[in-house]
């Protein structure tokens, strides 16, 4: 499937089916990750996989309750772990690295017929003990992985006119 | 292109053709942008296409004088626009929702057979001044796009073992 058409058919997917998901599509997932650009090719992330099933009920407790989240059968946490980089933009370098990598495996994902979702509700404090991350790493977005059981429509997205100005702001 | 080819084929590319991008690839390099996911769909991203020569050249400048820059035929300054929604994970929503965007854009200029870098060194006052960008409006980075005019080797990567983990941080 081609790029755009992957980015097209890509949604966020709060239903999954109870079907695990392959060792070797995880891994192609994973390698999408591994393969992305970060700042000074730093690569300032970790990706803690959990398939553990009363695991992924703690995490949806520490994710505001939020029920689905336990259902789907593979949660990523992504962690950015060199958290004092700022850019020259006056950025901080691993929010937008994890993003990058977090957005390749979305795509992936897709292409290998499985959906994510993007959990960005959660208490940080709760996942980073259930998860026994360390101090001074942060845990940027939990990634849900599964087989989709439901095919939302696409949402709504602003035209390219309202998003895009030539030459200057507009 | 499968999209782990392209992912794997992505390389951030510092020397240009002088060949200028068409209109369509880059409209569609542009709704890839458009169609990636930002939390609660809030799509808080503006995309400046810079084109005009001097305009670049002031562009470069701004950019610590990466003379390179300059060479781009087309800089999209990507912009966030609602910089104060924090989301429940502590992240900041708008570095992350443009970092997804500017990585749809990378990976859809792969598959046009174009070439993009990330430049986040910057001085990001200037960058505003340049292209009246209002107060309240982050410029989160500029992507450089066109016509490769080099085939770098892939930078090297960790191993998955170094930055994978299951059911805890290790």
């Amino acid at each position: 499937m081609e790029v755009l058409d992957v980015i097209r058919n890509r949604r966020s997917i709060r239903a999954f089916k109870k079907r695990s998901v392959e060792e070797e599509k995880l891994n192609r997932i994973l390698e999408a990750a591994r393969l992305a650009p970060s700042a000074r090719n730093m690569q300032e992330w970790k990706f803690v996989v959990v398939r553990d099933r009363v695991l992924r009920e703690r995490l949806a407790d520490a994710a505001n309750k939020q029920h689905f989240v336990a259902h789907a059968p593979v949660i990523i946490a992504a962690c950015g772990t060199i958290v004092d980089r700022v850019m020259g933009c006056g950025q901080l370098s691993y929010p937008i690295d994890v993003a990058i990598a977090v957005t390749h495996m979305t795509l992936q994902a897709v292409a290998e017929g499985l959906g994510t979702c993007w959990i960005c509700a959660f208490d940080e404090g709760k996942v980073k003990s259930l998860l026994g991350v360390p101090e001074g790493v942060r845990v940027v977005a939990l990634l849900l992985v599964g087989y989709p059981d439901e095919s939302p429509p696409p949402r709504p997205r602003r035209e390219l006119a309202e998003i895009v100005s030539y030459e200057k702001f507009a």
